[in-house]
């Protein structure tokens, strides 16, 4: 099989069906017609085996989580996902694991509207990356930097579980539910490409909630405060850990692909009813303040943490 | 040295300032104004070491050849590259290495226009992907398809020269010119945003003219005979090289990263008026015709070849 029937048999005709996308897969390029009078948004993730995810990930995980991650950062920029490239460096033609990653791939393409306009096929370590174009109404992005004192932060969903997740898949002694949570992760897309007008900074939480805030912080000069009561947790995290080991993977744990959102307060009551109408759990966990820098309260009293999260390059140096 | 380290340090601040990029690297995407009424074409490629280039490689060429051949790309879809993202495997921070990668793919991306807007660093195997936007306007763009019986077939620069010199570096006995032209493809950009009106079908040639020029071909449903005479060869090629393997290395070689276009007859005179004014070297070297397939003439006789270009996976199956 060469790489040209590869490509025909499991990466042409994948995700939604846009008519913005005038040459797809097959040509040297994708030729495509973007939305007038909108800015675009353009993103880049990757992941490598045995350093992003497990070698026991199952192959329709590793082709939904790569488009996954890369729309959960469409979604934090206040975008609308739209085409995705697609590069698979993989050491053999498994036809078997190739269906499967494909399957994976177009659900959430599919899912989320997005279609596979091309990419690269090549013989190498099991390596993934994909880019992903969206586009935003001009002034409705959002970034991170952005946030003011007095705006309430938010997060999406719960927290920690895909990192409780990854341990158990190590371990091969977790809970189902916390390993898909890892292996399947759910970006916030719906609520990302409506919550421009709404939010004052925004970040996708890929390294762990305290870096990633901490992140936000920095861009927008600004300090916060959280509650570390307030941490959403999944009833099966918070029932299977320590409040303080649950509350350590919640802050530090990284892969949720939740977003986390500066709401400025007379925002707060529109944006909790638009979470509402993408039946969205959000959670109010802190507030923006003028102090640099990232406090924690527990019990009313301030509470250090060491918010260190994924690095995967900071063991090496 | 974290990876934030590491991106601002070597990747910040890369190639060419355009005023489209609103947001460029450091935020969890780029915002990018498109310009108004044209079309985007989307390309993406991979580059794996010890596949698609030797251990041997300096740094500064990878990080150039990355770009590059994602350029060639563009350019044979008739657009104007603007936009890059690079995913970029390494398995150890090494500040010399990644000094001189920046270099190569910051001369590339100034040479051309392209500005770096963001992508992804991670630590595993070396492993290398661009992702590039384009633009052109509509109705302008140029398709593998669209050949037509009677058009002239024109290829850029010299070929063969590359795989004679990633031959040479394998064996340590080559003649520096080829191997820079396999270290320093030269993408024929100026060319490529300026040909759409002009030409009918085009594809670049990155596995060998025989294998690439087959692609056009098939996706126009046409045939063509190519006089072997006529193949373009750099004077230290056809020095070093017999000619029977010259021409072996000119068809079946790959990496050249010229171009081969298809022109009607009607634009001849004007398509090479616009190569010369691009100080770049043509050379027409045969026909489309009707009859299905790539034909070869040598001394004004039928001449057999096999034309299997490189494919990375077809040893695998």
């Amino acid at each position: 099989m060469s790489e040209f029937d590869l490509i025909r048999d499991y990466f042409s005709d994948v995700g939604a069906r846009r008519s913005d996308v005038l040459v797809g897969v097959g040509d040297d390029g994708a030729l495509l017609d973007p939305p007038e009078s909108q800015n675009l948004v353009s993103v880049m993730d990757t992941l490598v085996e045995s350093v992003h995810f497990p070698r026991t990930s199952p192959a329709r995980s590793v082709g939904h989580r790569v488009l996954a991650v890369n729309l959960s950062d469409i979604a934090a920029m206040g975008a609308t996902p739209a085409w995705a490239s697609l590069s698979l460096s993989v050491p053999h033609l498994d036809h078997d694991w190739l269906a499967d990653f494909s399957a994976g791939f177009s659900e959430c393409a599919e899912l989320h509207g997005v279609t596979l306009i091309g990419g690269d096929t090549v013989s190498g370590p099991l390596i993934v990356t994909v880019h992903v174009t969206g586009h935003v109404e001009r002034d409705n992005h959002v970034l991170r930097k952005g946030a003011k004192p007095g705006d309430q932060i938010y997060v999406t969903g719960t927290l920690g579980d895909a990192a409780a997740g990854l341990r158990a898949m190590t371990r091969g002694d977790g809970h189902s539910f916390l390993i898909e949570r890892f292996l399947y992760p759910n970006p916030r897309v719906a609520l990302g490409k409506r919550m421009g007008p709404l939010v004052s900074a925004a970040i996708d939480i890929s390294d762990g909630l305290g870096q990633d805030l901490g992140h936000l912080l920095h861009a927008s000069e600004v300090g916060a405060t959280v509650t570390l009561e307030k941490l959403p947790l999944s009833t099966v995290l918070s029932s299977n850990f320590k409040p303080e080991e649950a509350r350590y993977l919640a802050l530090c744990g990284g892969d949720d692909y939740e977003l986390c959102m500066a709401v400025p307060r007379g925002n707060v009551e529109d944006f909790e009813a638009l979470c509402s109408s993408c039946f969205l759990r959000v959670q109010r966990i802190g507030k923006i303040d003028r102090t640099s820098g990232l406090r924690f309260t527990l019990k009313g009293k301030a509470h250090a943490v060491n918010v260190q999260g994924h690095d995967h390059f900071s063991s090496d140096t």
